[in-house]
């Protein structure tokens, strides 16, 4: 059966929700029965791209077998409601491995990570994310984040059939609004994304993203999707509104460099009786200040049955 | 027996030379002939520490499986003749896993990557290193690269009797030199090395550092050690000298935000008639011109011996 790749990029039009890897605070093992529990919790929520091994996975604090583990346990809970887009990367070669794993055991598509390497060249970026793509059946989306390389890499692989979506996560407007200028969507069959969430969709939409990734659909999903209806809808009021809503949780997980990142979705997930658990390392748990933000914030919201 | 950690971090003031991992041009496949003679010509040359699996061999464009066999090989193959520092990293249970390898093949001490994770905390990041540190039988250096960490994290690591050196490349020189202050090298047991070699060997020194990693060293180790002896000898106008003879080379390697770092090194060893091969994807070969800009070097150097 051929894959219509136009229909299939648009189905990046939306949520990219990225689930969350609970760990036990004890052992720091995975709670699989909590990730199982937040993918039930963002399907019930209406998601409709869930991605498995992503940053906010904590994708790199995972062993391979792990995250392998991961991609096979969230497609079967998934079981078709929702597409699964698996992350991959590490060196090419793993990243194939992972990839070539994740479409035997039936994701949808594959998130290619940025490269971790230190030394990165425009044309060496093309390679290996041309390498990855060409060596997997299922399609591709590419993550790019590194502001070094210069957008003629994405120039470069718009063409392959098999790349779907873009999540940009470069927070340069001018730039982006030019690449979505230089590639338009609809001539290669792929979708913008904006990689930086609801803090940044609102821009990202301006200028040609039709979807955008989520860390806070984890707890908050009733605000992702009004915030994506809004911009959906040409709703300027709502977008706005639910920006300002927002901003405060997200500026809590920028902190430390973005090392709150993870740490303050989990903190959440846990106050509002989720499962998240712990972070793994180089992530500790947030100190006493940084948790009564997020207690704050939640009472903000609503979502504190008794306070706290 | 016990291990004196004091004299082990005396070994590190020195030249680190990170060794190659020369790849075929047609497979990409690890040439182990190549890796030998790589080793074997740095053995010759006098070099007292060698780093497998540094940045400059290109770990991350590894499999686990492939930097296994990289570290096993290389310790073999040194037999004894100088220290083998294995470069390990991932998530803190994959960095144990390769670390626990390298000390079961026979590697003298591990060097600990910088975290890849995108997210890092400071205190996560003291997790991180000291889980490592902890889990193995054999000492840890410790690369300190990301900027955004605080020195309070070597702060608190520093105490750790199996740290014997930290490979500081940051170049942030001030900042450097108050480190060293704040932790001085004899009353902790470990060395200060200059991890940006030789371009900035020569301002860590004047601060504190006493040993300095090079890529250099594979293609002309007599500069590399003109410098170190400069260095311990205090004569500034041979390290000025060999500052100014291999700045350009230096500097090529800096090309498009380091990109260039490994691909020049390979460049100028084939030129020369030694075993590089290719580099992998995130990298890919030099244009004309930058290897026009090898050739011009190696000739000023008086490395080639006919003239291209």
């Amino acid at each position: 059966m051929a894959v219509n790749y136009r229909e299939f990029a648009k189905r990046f039009e939306t949520i990219s929700a990225i689930s969350m890897t609970p760990f036990f605070p004890d052992t720091k093992e995975i709670d699989w029965d909590g990730v199982k529990e937040n993918i039930n919790f963002l399907l019930d929520h209406g998601a409709q791209v869930i991605v498995p091994c992503g940053n906010t996975s904590e994708f790199y604090a995972l062993t391979l077998a792990e995250a392998k583990e991961e991609i096979r346990r969230v497609v079967e809970w998934v079981d078709g409601r929702a597409l699964v887009l698996a992350g991959i990367g590490y060196s090419a070669e793993t990243a194939i491995e992972l990839g070539k794993y994740a479409q035997e055991v039936g994701a949808d598509a594959v998130m290619i990570h940025q490269p971790i390497q230190p030394y990165v060249t425009d044309r060496g970026a093309v390679s290996y994310f041309k390498k990855i793509i060409e060596s997997l059946d299922i399609p591709s989306v590419l993550y790019f984040k590194d502001p070094h390389l210069s957008d003629q890499v994405l120039k470069e692989l718009a063409s392959l059939e098999k790349l779907v979506a873009v999540k940009y996560a470069i927070n340069d407007l001018p730039r982006f609004a030019k690449v979505t200028r230089d590639i338009p969507a609809d001539e290669y069959n792929l979708t913008w994304v904006c990689g930086t969430a609801e803090k940044w969709a609102p821009f990202y939409f301006h200028a040609g993203a039709k979807g955008f990734t989520s860390g806070l659909i984890n707890v908050y999903p009733e605000k992702s999707f009004e915030m994506l209806l809004g911009l959906q809808q040409g709703d300027t009021e709502a977008v706005w509104r639910v920006w300002e809503e927002t901003l405060e949780f997200e500026n809590l997980r920028g902190k430390y460099n973005n090392g709150n990142n993870v740490v303050v979705v989990k903190e959440a997930m846990n106050q509002i009786g989720l499962t998240a658990g712990v972070t793994r390392e180089p992530v500790d748990p947030l100190d006493e200040g940084d948790k009564q933000a997020v207690t704050q914030l939640l009472q903000k919201w609503g979502l504190l049955k008794v306070q706290v």
